[in-house]
């Protein structure tokens, strides 16, 4: 994540805080158990340094609107069950090792365990979601969890794809990452039983703030170090996983360099300088600028939309700041 | 499954081929997808000679109470999704390699495509739920998911322990076997609406029912050969998981077979004469009887609960035919 949108993350627990407190309260009274297999790997995933952003989105949607319940409360811990369930598996699809620094659970208790409490976790979501008692939440949410894991599914199918399009890779990003964020502001909005229009206005800024957000993730994937981003640099590489500065690279660069391209996001081996190679070839065509060219015209029209939104408050000013900030 | 079981379930399948064959239609509309992965997988499973107990069970439930809708094809396809979804995620956690004699999808597509697509149907069969606007189903059903998947999780968590007692894992088996079948039939009479009594009975029926269904699966793997089971002999004991037969020598055996047991469920290794050890001491003490014994009983019971409740036509006389015929 970069270090703005931390900035404005961070802005905004302050304001959230006694909220966020409580999420976390009803998270850990969800998963208690008399296997305490759940509660340890949810607490330590919980606890691994997690920014809740779905949860900090959904707060101030509801907030902005004017909802003065704590149904808002239960879906941001509904949300963040969502979530947390899809990176237990991805973190055993992916083989990763570790996540912000810290080891994943499934080295540490196993890939059997991980999948299962990242069932559970689904599972959960949904009892909490059944509590709002509001069918067009649960019409909302359940539609945004097959999303989720169609965008998870469709990107296995595009993985070593070197010519995907900028298009094809949208429609990745919106279903396995905006859809949650979009999720988020929309269940807020429908809590506070606000106009179609607010809705509609809501959810187009957070589908286009999710994917400046996983745009910069990719991007950063090829930029940062561990000390700035808590990843491995070149994870995607090694992973052969084909996102947006790669796409943009394919577009620009010559025969021989494609071809290069082409055979390292398909072969089974991966030598060692061949991450030097691609972020040399990605600073030859400038694909930093091109990828941050396209999350700034995002950005542009998203504040578009926030602004259309008749209202005037922190909650407002604090999801604006989101954008402002890449 | 034992014999006679599959025969009543061929003859309710007989009695209710039209709904089935909808049920199916339902299942393959709900998983087309451009990802071909999802109906690739999907078909590949829901073909593989699966018995669709579950949504039997539920469709003779509703209709043995009188329901005249549609809600239950909706509810018979998201019980054998939620169904579905478990069993491509166990297959990736034990590691199996072959279901019912057919190659299952982790060992075609790999443990990605099979943990995500497993994700995807249990988040399709909570939006079927979502489909019947009934909030008593959906706390139902979502509370089910949850408690399958907590079986799951105590059955890795008791996973080598010789000295399991009988009621622990009766916990075990009610969470992660029962519970399903419990849910298939209360959901039937949900629709029905039925009375509280008549819920009660058939709730309890088919938690025997379930009951007897794993105990009787358990043993079967001590007991059947490939061809008459469609498994492997002693799969249970190369996983190293403490099942009814082994709990029950457990409690009969002398102190150095104890020992042998202790060692042979913890050991990393498998030698391959372990089988036939384990086979001879369960004959030695009679322990398939034992355990026939209280499936037995189990049954009885659930016949008693089934004949509490105040119908008589040919959707019970089905029911009845499941219990009877173990």
């Amino acid at each position: 994540m970069n270090i703005y949108l931390k900035n404005a993350i961070d802005q905004a627990s302050i304001l959230l805080n006694h909220d966020l407190q409580e999420v976390k309260d009803l998270i850990l009274k969800k998963v208690a158990s008399e296997t305490t297999l759940i509660p340890d790997i949810t607490q330590h995933i919980i606890s691994s340094g997690g920014k809740r952003i779905r949860p900090i989105m959904l707060l101030l949607s509801s907030k902005m609107f004017g909802y003065k319940g704590e149904d808002d409360l239960l879906l941001a811990a509904c949300v963040e069950f969502i979530h947390t369930a899809t990176l237990l598996h991805d973190d055993v699809i992916d083989d990763n090792t570790s996540r912000r620094g810290v080891t994943v659970p499934n080295k540490i208790w196993g890939n059997k365990p991980a999948i299962l409490v990242g069932d559970y976790l689904f599972t959960k979501s949904f009892e909490l979601m059944v509590e709002t008692k509001s069918l067009e939440i649960l019409k909302l949410l359940s539609t945004t969890s097959s999303t989720l894991v169609q965008g998870e599914l469709m990107q296995l199918s595009s993985i070593n794809n070197i010519n995907m399009t900028i298009e094809d890779y949208m429609k990745v990003i919106e279903a396995k990452t905006s859809s949650l964020f979009t999720s988020s502001v929309l269940s807020g909005a429908i809590l506070a039983q606000t106009s179609e229009e607010n809705k509609h206005n809501i959810t187009q800024y957070a589908k286009l703030l999710g994917n400046s957000f996983q745009m910069l993730d990719d991007l950063i994937d090829y930029l940062e170090t561990k000390e700035e981003s808590g990843k491995n640099i070149g994870t995607d590489l090694y992973e052969q996983k084909v996102t947006i500065p790669i796409i943009v690279l394919a577009q620009l660069c010559n025969y021989s360099e494609k071809a290069f391209l082409t055979k390292i996001f398909n072969d089974g081996t991966m030598e060692e300088d061949y991450l030097q190679q691609v972020i040399q070839l990605l600073q030859k065509y400038n694909c930093a600028q091109h990828v941050k060219n396209i999350v700034e015209k995002n950005n542009i029209q998203a504040l578009e939309y926030l602004n259309n939104i008749p209202f005037s408050n922190t909650y407002k000013d604090h999801l604006a700041s989101m954008v402002k900030s890449f």
